[in-house]
């Protein structure tokens, strides 16, 4: 460790005491995510009460020229935590007040270590809750520093659109305010979006307005299974033309579903699904399984089910949301590589198809779920970490998989960032202009190269 | 004239031909829009046909170190369009290709010079539309540039919201892509929202991808009165709460609907009045109108009128479209400066009682409408403007007004963007880090200050 290093350590730890660790195991939980990307260990940790002790901490890091790594709940899939260059993680997953719920506004202000449950947990009786739910439990903080989304994005979109405003910690220690509390403005520019999806390269998210929806009088789920991929998502882009505004439309294929039933005892078919949930007032909703129902059966759709009830949504919703944890089954010890792909659905068919017959060359089994509302979807490849063939080959079979999606108009993530893993497709995807763009926001912001260095950019 | 701009022109016209001019027609047409700031005359305007030509005299200027301002439509309401420091005008109102509509992905690829108008019309038999809708028939490349939104805002968002990516020229004639048209990706920041609302600032957009949305099966309209503007509001509020998707909340005061009155001839209560709009399929409209008829009922409102077809619907929505029309007569000759704060809902009727006590003290008249859904409405206030008393008494409400929205946590614009208008309100509404981080992107992409200088920033 250099000098710098050990000063700003030093530093820290009077101003903070034993809430500043250099412990091996606490390094060791602060220098990795839940991805396959090896470890890279902070100098420190620091776990953060407040704002103003981020600013305090980040100023005393940037007077010594230290690297500083966001933590929250760990949960990031591409790298984004790791320390690569060393230096210091601050780690908001104390920060946990809801600071203000206002269910006129419609609207709170939370501390990044809140996560989205216990937000849910905390406002439910008020009628409302917040709809963006990445599989894992992470925090604000990183849910906003990923631009995450889940299975609500197709209605109610990711989290660059439920987040009003936000504030955060820069580089030099001051404190930004990103915006009120208007559900909309026009006043300069979007500094809130550009925080968000930023991975922790420009500044520490230190509390956020976020935006809640109207818990739905009536929300309703249906299962309906299809001969192939190409049908399924027919169905998914004729209930989108009609203007039904879905909660959910999730797809499995045959793989996933095979790893469902093993798991949960269930006895799905065993080819593509598509797993619906509809919101809004009885009636409409009625209405809308008609119409979803005929689409589907038009389509070539069948075994339509429907969750007549609160107990049937939940059974049938934890068949979906079990797919990591059943995927492993299919190959038991092995380690998975989370793909995250999003394309325009158009492509969607073109692009599934393609990778499934890459698939179908390979020894390693990769169940498919997919957002398929908005043309997301992960393959889960299964493989064994110590085996550096099988590593290799999950690795080729994600990046071909990259590659295709980016030559279809879409993007290598679309909701899990860029970390360390996504930073070699930037410039394919985006191109030189966009990219060099990013450099320049990033060198005026942080021109010392201290907020989560070596992180998604090339 | 500079001899650098004198030079410039030169080279431009000896690229382009006729289609650049330095008449003083066309340059007095292109050094306003249609607020009430003063006209600020261009050197010359250029109309441009093409991405690669934007590109062309952008390289041009920017050689020669003279500033350029996008003009599209020229119905920019904060003095966005003025040449404040001369320099060329780029036209970008030729540029109106639509380059592909694509149903499956309901998305669509637009020139910068196509309207909302010209491209619904092109859509409407594939069941899709564009929802944003600014009053004025603006072109996309000027609704992005000032995040424009509109009445349907409370449901589909804004233009940050539908726009998917974009391509534009940056000040040194290259080329930026945004991103490509996945309906999400977290693949670094987020430059399409940069872009959106930066107003020209930064560089010219020069091609959109745009979210469309599918016509709903069944869209119904009501209208409602109100003894007070609170129990108008506190029903919004309730509508909201129940997660009913109402496409269209809008408010006017008495002082409105006395003026559409007497343009409509029609005979609504002249008292605060809520214009609403249902839209999905017929069973749950009909379900949901009749929620939001015993919500109102229940707070005090009266004269619930629901327009039983689609005559009668766009009757009703056309006495809303006349609010600006109809409120000249209320004082003939007279021009209008309008206002757009926007606040959290909760402190709406707050901010209107404020205003409206204001109002009682002045002579000028000054009908209210808002996108009540948003938190957002808008005076249009009426004076003379030959009368410099008049004048600054206009000036002197709209400023209070939004200093009132400001310390009400909310914004002095909510959708016409800031301009030349609003920049005295920046500090005060975002603080001085955010001004100042907006100022260090301004200088990292834009170093010379070439493009649309001396707006937005204070």
């Amino acid at each position: 460790m250099t000098g710098d290093r050990r000063a700003a350590i030093a530093a820290l730890s009077a101003r903070f005491g034993d809430r500043v660790s250099t412990a091996a195991a606490i390094r060791d939980q602060h220098g990795h995510g839940e991805s396959w990307h090896p470890t890279a260990l902070p100098d420190a940790v620091f776990f953060a009460a407040s704002e103003a002790e981020v600013a305090d901490a980040v100023s005393i890091c940037a007077a010594h020229r230290v690297p500083i790594v966001a933590f929250g709940a760990g949960t990031s899939v591409e790298g984004q935590v790791q320390a690569v260059q060393g230096g210091v993680s601050i780690d908001l997953s104390g920060m946990k007040r809801i600071i203000a719920v206002r269910p006129d506004d419609m609207d709170c202000t939370v501390e990044p270590g809140v996560t989205r449950v216990e937000l849910n947990d905390f406002i439910r009786d008020q009628g409302l809750f917040f709809p963006v739910d990445p599989a894992g439990e992470a925090t604000f903080g990183g849910m906003a520093s990923t631009r995450a989304s889940g299975t609500n994005a197709v209605r109610y979109g990711t989290m660059k659109d439920m987040v009003l405003s936000l504030r955060a910690v820069l580089p030099d220690g001051s404190i930004l305010r990103t915006g009120q509390r208007a559900k909309k403005s026009s006043a300069g520019y979007d500094l809130t979006r550009l925080f968000i999806g930023a991975e922790g390269t420009l500044g520490i998210i230190t509390e956020l307005n976020l935006k809640l929806a109207g818990i739905p009088e009536q929300v309703s789920a249906a299962t309906c299974s299809f001969p192939d991929m190409e049908r399924a998502v027919r169905t998914v882009v004729e209930i989108l033309q009609c203007g039904i505004a879905m909660s959910r439309i999730e797809v499995a294929d045959e793989v996933q579903l095979k790893a469902i039933n093993l798991y949960c005892k269930t006895a799905f078919p065993e080819q593509p699904m598509l797993f619906l949930e509809f919101a809004g007032n009885a009636k409409g909703v009625a209405a809308e399984i008609e119409i979803v129902r005929d689409l589907a059966q038009t389509n070539g759709g069948s075994d339509f089910r429907w969750a007549a009830n609160e107990e049937e949504r939940r059974a049938l919703w934890h068949a979906r949301y079990m797919a990591v944890a059943s995927s492993k089954l299919l190959k038991p010890g092995a380690r998975g590589m989370s793909t995250d792909v999003c394309v325009p659905i158009s492509r969607l068919v073109e692009c599934i198809t393609a990778t499934k017959a890459d698939l179908d060359r390979s020894s390693l089994p990769a169940p498919l779920v997919g957002h398929v509302g908005d043309g997301n979807f992960h393959l889960y490849i299964l493989f064994d970490p110590d085996d550096p063939r099988e590593a290799a080959e999950a690795m080729r079979i994600s990046e071909d998989l990259a590659a295709r999606a980016i030559a279809m108009e879409g993007t290598c993530t679309g909701e899990h960032g860029v970390g360390l893993g996504k930073r070699k497709f930037m410039i394919e995807e985006l191109g030189d202009p966009a990219v060099a763009t990013m450099r320049a926001i990033k060198a005026a912001l942080d021109p010392h190269n201290l907020m989560n260095p070596g992180k998604m950019l090339p």
